[in-house]
């Protein structure tokens, strides 16, 4: 047996350096009060108190002394009587050991912290289980809001006022009451759509808009108010489906496995086997109501629909892709500004085209042609993906348009870029002004 | 008397032979499966089975067997309980004769059908006949919405995933569960602006913003739940009137007879004999809640805001026309690609400018100009039209201003063109990308 | 003691002569029929009969006749059924001494008056007190909205169809019922959103879609429909407030006096010692439901928007008066078309630039660049401001994303005007055809 030879050993030791290396250093740049892997440079606002309670909140010490439930209700009900007549009306109040606000809030008022899913999940294990197996699923996830979010650089270079309006959604990860509001944390107002759209709106994510315009939402904007909300998700029990009666079936708080094409973001094969088992889990979903026939031929519907998107939205990635090829995208790869803890990306630029390649980074800091194909790919796109989804057309018709739109102005801008043989001039999405703006408040 | 001269006889000759082949022609290009001109060219998606059920859908053949009204029911109970609980609690179902699934479908479950408007109108015959009885309005109407659309040559042409989208609402003239979803088919459901704006939202007809920002629909918002949506559409049964209740009073199947601005689509006489026949319908029916003058004043006002409208569109139309004469527009009609089964436009080509001339075939393959005039008309001006008849003001103001944008556009575009005496490039509308793209899909 | 100087007597002279002669002309200017500095140059269209009905109500001399209470009642129970089921489901029908249609319209049916809001504070004194009151608070307030609007040159200049529908919102100086609809007048029906965003939606001020993207507005969607409305707007009676719960406290109708950032228009100093009184009333109001430090952060947060949405209005100010000073701007106030009664701006013209310069007259009839910045302050900061007021993160986002865009759009065309060294071309804000059309129409 002869000895190993030296392209052994050599990969052996750098690996045995700088895979522990390479834990420890994302380890210590997530080590930083709150999430994300920039948390060591990124200073979130003063209301991150009250979105990331767990790292932020800091009890203020108004009244000394220590209360167990009646107590607490007995001062509260003079000082703010809303949220004691909420609880009065939830089942904590209700329950025969009746979970009160020193069971969540802790009893020391000058200690007193914000139930995190930790505390909700000493009763609630099964929901809580459910919710943190979404990160199964990577992101996007409920789960995984929160920290990928701030993994992102972008977040970091961008306006404060911009990611941190962002953020205010991405609590869901770590508070349960984006859902089940303060203080009834009712079941039945998370069974309605309205629990979901304060997030669930605009673009990249129009759910709103595609769920209220199709059918099933106009059934429950008009009749939805008659409804018995307090029955399970089950067939049978609603007229017409809501968000949660179809993506968390019988109160299933996980909301990943079900989703064939993903959250449209990237061109997936409908017809895999697992992919099998989830349309048919859909048409068994579906044939509450419908004949499986319809439900059917309403995936295929979607599946028409995701190949054209993808058609044109491949054509655009091709385009980009022949003007790297001839270094015709300006700024390339290494004329980028770095970003903070940029130090993989410095040693080795590259420049990411479409999802594989990780387009979610050019929000900004591209050239424009590469924006263009960001807005076609992460809006347009999106958006018809969410009609075709959701039963509603309009949103369908004005995707496409929109994505046909794009594609035209990408195929002109590449026309001249090849011709001249020159890359475009700075722009707002560069590393100028935007890019810059701000850099010091993060 | 002298022998009839050779004019009298060929024009005779030909029109005996030319106009049954004209019938002819028509009736075999319809005569593919499906509505419109191009029957026997345009493929229609997958959903077409239930859109447009007569012609397309196909029974699953699943379950063996012959079933009659409580069988149906009996299996059904378990199978699909949403849509028995909705039929329970129609009139079907309390009817002293009921109305069964099988009265409906069928009782072959190998060959069951889709509930066709002609099936409604065995019983509904009232309904039906005043539906149909659009049909002598022209387009648009209900009930020729799904046959003229597929008579439109860019049904054709443009890509697939967005005139399937168009299509979706078209299906109204199919197919009566459009407005009364099935089970319930419920008269009160109809009577609800839900009812309506799943199709009436969105350029080029806002209804149901314009219609809930006015205060009527916002005092639906607020209010309507409470209502009682048993009660016909009658004076003094509802505090604040929905679209049915303007638009098909009593109940009235038929939505065109009152219209005076029709849809806003061509200018017209307000004050012709025939339209103060109407606006004396329109002024007794306000004066339902409002004083007769207030109703008055308001159409007056409608009428001076068309007349703005249609000032600015004819100044657009007049440039556009002095273009053409100086063969300045590009492509002209010549040089437009033939649309499939274009034979009689190939033969003698036109530009059409304007509503009158057809300007409804300039969503595309026109000139970039030609385009923006198109834009102008079908949004901004539909738009400022039902803000105006539905009393958004907010609707007005915005169309009205980007009608002046797309005026002063027209005008600068006009200049340039007369100026350097050549016409614009190439573009998107034209027959280019857009055009061509997918044509083989469709 | 010596003579006074000539420089002592001139000036007193003048002064004695030329401000009695202002206040002369402002009210000779002001006494034409309805409101408004132009009030002799600008003719109202006929609604104005119902949107200022003091100033311009007819009535119809169609009935002869005097009639009292339950005489009016009789007929118009037939006649309008709708309207008298209103009023007897009203506290007006219901009092003991009960409020008849006669003693608001009059009993003189050849006569009969609009109800103004001086006939309603026969009996609601103290509302139309508090109404009225909030004048003390400048313009924007509800007391001064259309005598103020109509103060407003470009209301003489801009188009008719435009104008009209901006008024059909500022009536509310002129009638109670824009809030409290005919003919309930239902305190409950103007505690719910919906009575105030008739008018307080889209740009400049999208408060009804900030309100209902928050979770505030959420909750009212989901449940409002089922609250207690006839309770007054005070701690403990609602589960979520609305618009009126907050600035409307107690039903006090005066919404001016709490504001901090004012209507988002002008950088004021938050922390001054007026606000500082403010903010202590927003902390308690919020305190009914929340913990008084997250009313407190909530505030902080919005002043940090506000500071960096100020921080970018005032780099693109900086900009324009840069080329303000080296003469660049065209049309400069010299070449601006004179509005009508614009003496004293015809003798000193100046350019405006930024709110207290008196931005708000560049809607139009200026350079490109004055108008970018008038939609980046007007549009995109007001935008985010009620983003970030009322609870709604994607407003913020969408508000900043679109200040960056105009803050670099401006930056560029300041650059190339400076570097071209001369002025922008001609254009729609300007003197030409937006600004003429229909100047003989208003």
């Amino acid at each position: 047996m002869s000895k190993p030879p030296r392209y052994f050993w050599i990969p052996l030791i750098l690996s045995l350096i700088l895979v522990p290396a390479g834990f420890w250093y994302v380890g210590w740049s997530k080590s930083g009060e709150g999430a994300g892997l920039y948390s060591r440079q990124w200073v979130p606002d003063a209301m991150f108190a009250y979105w990331n309670p767990t790292a932020f909140y800091k009890p203020v010490d108004t009244i000394v002394g220590k209360f167990e439930g009646e107590q607490c209700v007995a001062c509260h009900t003079s000082v703010t009587p809303g949220i004691v007549k909420d609880w009065q009306a939830s089942r904590h109040s209700h329950a025969e050991k009746k979970v009160y606000c020193s069971n969540c809030h802790g009893n020391d008022h000058q200690a007193l912290h914000m139930p995190t899913p930790d505390i909700c999940a000493t009763c609630h294990a099964t929901q809580h289980n459910q919710f943190e197996d979404e990160k199964r699923f990577g992101f996007p996830s409920h789960a995984l809001a929160m920290e990928r979010a701030l993994d992102a650089k972008h977040f970091v270079d961008k306006p404060k006022a911009e990611v941190t309006a962002c953020l205010h959604c991405h609590s869901v990860a770590s508070k349960c009451d984006s859902c089940h509001t303060r203080h009834r944390f009712s079941a039945a107002e998370a069974r309605r759509p309205e629990a979901c759209i304060t997030c669930h709106s605009g673009p990249p994510h129009p759910d709103d808009e595609t769920y209220f315009h199709s059918k099933h939402g106009q059934l429950y904007l008009a009749q939805g108010a008659q409804w018995d909300w307090s029955k399970p998700l089950r067939k049978g029990n609603y007229p017409a489906p809501t968000c949660a009666y179809c993506h968390m079936q019988d109160g299933k708080h996980q909301v990943a496995d079900k989703s064939i094409w993903k959250f449209g973001i990237q061109k997936i094969n409908p017809l895999s086997s697992g992919n099998e088992i989830k349309r048919k889990q859909w048409i068994k979903l579906c044939s509450d109501c419908h004949e499986p026939e319809m439900a059917a031929k309403s995936l295929t519907a979607l599946d028409q629909e995701r190949k054209r998107a993808w058609d044109k939205l491949f054509q655009a990635e091709s385009l980009l892709k022949g003007l790297r090829r001839k270094s015709l995208l300006y700024p390339s790869a290494r004329q980028r500004p770095p970003y903070p803890g940029d130090a993989p990306d410095k040693l080795w630029p590259r420049e990411a085209i479409g999802f594989l390649e990780g387009q979610s980074s050019a929000f900004y800091n591209v050239s424009p042609i590469e924006r263009n194909y960001f807005e076609m790919w992460y809006f347009s796109n999106l958006g018809a993906y969410k009609g075709a989804a959701h039963g509603d057309a309009s949103f369908v018709a004005k995707g496409h348009q929109a994505m046909e739109l794009s594609l035209e102005s990408i195929r002109k801008q590449a026309e001249t870029l090849r011709t001249l043989g020159k890359t475009q001039p700075t722009n707002i999405w560069l590393n100028g002004e935007y890019t810059d703006y701000n850099r010091e408040h993060n």
